[in-house]
């Protein structure tokens, strides 16, 4: 009795209301998505452990909601989107030409204590750009990105830009061990200089190197990662990622959107694949990130046959959601006028009904048979704006209740029609 | 590494094309179902079995996907959405004025061995109209089907109408056990008028019993059981459901639709909870149904709060995309170019891009920096209409590559938007 009337948790039901906000969200992201020459794949919600688990890292494959086939395969709930479309494109669009871009809009499942902040069902949209290496495609994320979250109607919103490898090659410089590179990059992400000076010190650090980390991590600003001064082999290949981030730097000012994007050399996904630009997108007074993404040019070749990079970001649709609430934004109402006919006469009734419906009015029609005073109490109860009393013809002129300003008159139909409005 | 490329027996991927007609097929049933004042609700994917068996009978139970919960609760992927829908109206719903309408678009999940004939993980798009047993009621669900294969563009469609307590009491009326009732119920479904007389005189039916199902089973339209000459309290209610069926048949008539409707005294339905009007929709050459429902007055109260009255429908996206294409209809096309975007001046060639992106034309970038002669190469093979070539300014002309006629012209992009459509 109990299951029965309850979800599992971290899982809900999402009501009328709530369902229109939603598909507000995801009609207007999958818009600007086609807008940008991206195209929708779908994969399926269950998927083997092996397919889901390829180069995605331990902390989402622990998170996965696994279960046996009854064949004795291990199967899984999606954990995310990136490798079902790397799994795709390998093996269903390997002779499409490349730069391939793909959006999707899907469930994705995780299995995790926290399932107050984040359900255990989420629901992601995502786009990924494959084939093509330059900061010009990673420029192109992060605007496209930048760009979807201000159409949506965000107001403040902010990214913030890191490199997986920069970092990672400047850690490697370090000879430290992996627990000491932990202590590294939290201090690193606190901002904290005089703790990060003292680390360094006590670890010996060369000079060149500290000063290289010290430089980065007081960058703020994506173009100020150019005035790092650095040797151009000394450390890894961070001239090229230093390269790399102006490049997407200069893609963003043509965009006009350099403002919202800020430098975090200290920034970590928690999933594994990347290799380059890495990012977070988040608002105002939310804990969680609205999304995030970056470059993952090791991945795809995971599934064995392609080597191509990549890059790309998923947005949560509920966060976006709860920022939009948060910063007073109000999901534009799609329809106009809600009508419920009525009629001693059924087949006018019907008539009346079709013809509103053909014009992209929104009507019920009576199947109750009830009295004027019911029809009424369940139309202001319902959120009808009109009630449409049609008599024995439509020739005749009908009597319209007006719910919102509790008045009636009589009018014909196509007077009618043409004072309420048609779906927007 | 086999597994890692495949997906699991009855599932499969959807690539851009195929996506583009499910996206149709899905946003029209969902215009038309709002327009006739049904509302979307969503749950969740996975379920406690509690609720998702609850009153759906054994068939569907022994096909849902379980699996353990971490906390050893047995959970599964939902097989169908009405239970879902029941369990949302008793715990979220039940202070809302009756009747409700509500609709989904959902993935449903059924393990079974016949995956060949449909995915174990497949979509479909329903209606339920809950707190009315008014033939009104089934009139409008039965009429909302047919308006939403015809809004579709299919031509050839077929609802077969039969009544699950007309058949179930004139079956209780033979005093037949189980086995004989399977029999019976094969010899209707056959219409094999000869071997069903046989049967009724071996089993010793009453003479006016063995009429009445002889006089159902010959009827072919809804209007014809009006002919049936039964008393009323004979068996069971029949003239109850006789009336309940020509009540629905008024509905048709003024809706204009009473030509795809066909009555079928036999039809039953895999799922238990029908209590009244049953139907199944079809289209020629199609192996399975495009969907069907009923009405299952009885099913709500099952979750233990609520005695509410209800049918509904779910139809099924891929059958209804079979039926289309096996009929020759044409999927409109939304996008009426694809421009691909380039320039040796970055900015030129992102505003350029921003300005058709603001008037709705699909764009994309070169973020490759091929040349023109590769650049080309790829329009063809990517699908793009255009290659718009920018020059350092877009004050100065552009250069067109028309990829269809192979030919290139200098074009102001003001006079090149006014050439290509926008958007549908």
């Amino acid at each position: 009795m109990f299951t029965k009337l309850r979800t599992p948790k971290g899982t809900r039901d999402y009501l009328p209301e709530e369902v229109e906000r939603y598909r507000y969200i995801e009609d207007e992201l999958k818009g600007i998505f086609e807008l940008w020459g991206y195209q929708e794949v779908r994969s399926p919600t269950i998927e083997f452990v092996e397919a889901l688990s390829t180069g995605i890292g331990p902390e989402l494959v622990d998170n996965m909601f696994k279960f046996q086939d009854f064949d004795g395969k291990i199967l899984a709930l999606r954990p995310e989107m990136t490798a079902p479309v790397a799994r795709i494109v390998t093996t269903r669009m390997a002779t499409m030409p490349e730069p391939i871009r793909v959006f999707y809009v899907s469930n994705v499942f995780r299995y995790s204590q926290s399932y107050i902040e984040r359900g255990r069902e989420f629901r992601q949209a995502g786009v990924e750009l494959i084939g093509c290496n330059t900061s010009e495609a990673d420029g192109e994320i992060l605007s496209l990105l930048i760009s979807s979250l201000i159409k949506l109607g965000l107001k403040e919103v902010r990214v913030d830009v890191g490199h997986a490898s920069l970092l990672k090659d400047l850690f490697e410089a370090t000879g430290l061990g992996q627990e000491k590179k932990g202590v590294l990059q939290s201090l690193l992400s606190y901002r904290d200089e005089a703790r990060l000076e003292k680390f360094m010190d006590q670890n010996n650090l060369p000079s060149k190197l500290r000063e290289t980390f010290l430089q980065f991590s007081r960058c703020r600003r994506l173009d100020e990662v150019s005035s790092v001064s650095i040797g151009s082999s000394e450390f890894g290949k961070t001239d090229n990622h230093v390269r790399n981030l102006l490049g997407v730097k200069d893609v963003l000012a043509s965009y006009n959107i350099e403002k919202f994007v800020f430098f975090d050399f200290s920034l970590m996904r928690k999933i594994e694949y990347y290799t380059g630009m890495v990012f977070e997108a988040s608002a105002p007074n939310l804990g969680l990130p609205l999304g995030g993404g970056g470059r993952y040019d090791d991945f795809i070749e995971k599934f064995g046959q392609l080597k191509l990079p990549a890059t790309g970001f998923a947005l949560e649709i509920e966060k976006c959601l709860q920022a939009l609430i948060a910063q007073g934004f109000q999901i534009p109402e799609k329809t106009k006028a809600k009508i419920l006919v009525l009629s001693e006469t059924k087949s006018a009734a019907i008539e009346a009904a079709r013809i509103f419906r053909d014009a992209g009015v929104v009507t019920s029609l009576d199947v109750l048979g009830s009295d004027k005073k019911k029809t009424e109490e369940y139309a202001k109860l319902a959120g009808i704006d009109y009630v449409f009393y049609v008599a024995s013809s439509l020739d005749e002129p009908a009597m319209v209740y007006d719910v919102g300003s509790n008045f009636s008159r009589n009018v014909t139909i196509e007077k009618f029609l043409q004072s309420v409005g048609s779906r927007a």
